[in-house]
């Protein structure tokens, strides 16, 4: 940040009186603009014995395979954002979801909810975000070729927890 | 927003090409400026049958009854924000932080999550934002009292789950 979204004077990162972080601050109006992580949203949607995947049409981890997943967007529920982006990148709608992992990226200021859920209609093709969506049963899982490691980790302990027939919900750090 | 933080031009508010939601978009340079809900975390610090609720110094809400929680912040995870909220707002440690109750709160475009915990150390006095801090069982919260309805609901929950014994995680949506 450079400029004062508000009123477009210069800002300066320095620490304001009674906090003890570094935030930009308008040289003019003085308004305090604070920066804060943002969430992605994402699911893992299931159908029998099976999971969806994506395979991504674009960079970062193109050709790679993920599971549907995006930033939560103003005005939506982290139940809605999810249903979005599944119905958006896989082209199917779902039910049912219920949280599975929640995870830390501290490092790029993002934390991942992903739901579990059940695959409802097809709806449309998978959005212009990916290549293809396929089923994969858990030993179908092609480990080497998992997007990012969030989603590789949350699919791990996924497919653990099928082993044990049970969901907890999971809080994971990356980095 | 009316500048662009980036290079302080006047901003317009439009659908970008690909996109299908009005963001803000910089007339000189052409960044789109995406808004994203933000996340506040906090705590239900558990002693033996009781539990910490802070009274709140500062408005909205002055005078009235709260669990710590503050704004997430860039550079911590999930249970580092709710710790240091608790340590600022209640002058407590706490150890063994679950995850308990996720809130939507989208009129405001905030998602809560809360954490349950065990007190530990008192390492200080509550803070600048707190009046007093006080331990109460179940049976003497202060119902007519409570801060905000997100507070009020997860501690109802929360008196529910120590009847039964079981604290699944919960989501939650309000508004």
């Amino acid at each position: 940040m450079n400029f004062c979204p508000q009123c477009g004077a210069p800002v300066t990162s320095k620490i304001p009186e009674a906090d003890d972080r570094l935030r930009f601050v308008c040289n003019s109006c003085a308004t305090i603009h604070y920066q804060n992580p943002i969430m992605v949203v994402g699911t893992i949607p299931e159908t029998g014995d099976r999971i969806l995947l994506c395979r991504r049409a674009i960079e970062p981890a193109m050709d790679k395979w993920t599971l549907p997943a995006g930033y939560l967007e103003n005005g939506e529920t982290l139940q809605q954002g999810a249903a979005r982006e599944t119905l958006e990148e896989a082209g199917y709608q779902i039910d049912d979801l219920m949280p599975y992992a929640i995870t830390n990226i501290v490092r790029i200021n993002q934390v991942y909810i992903m739901f579990r859920c059940a695959l409802a209609e097809r709806t449309g093709a998978p959005g212009s975000e990916s290549l293809e969506v396929k089923l994969f049963r858990p030993d179908e899982i092609p480990w080497q070729e998992i997007a990012f490691r969030s989603i590789h980790d949350v699919l791990r302990l996924y497919c653990a927890d099928r082993e044990k027939g049970s969901f907890p919900v999971h809080l994971l750090d990356i980095g």
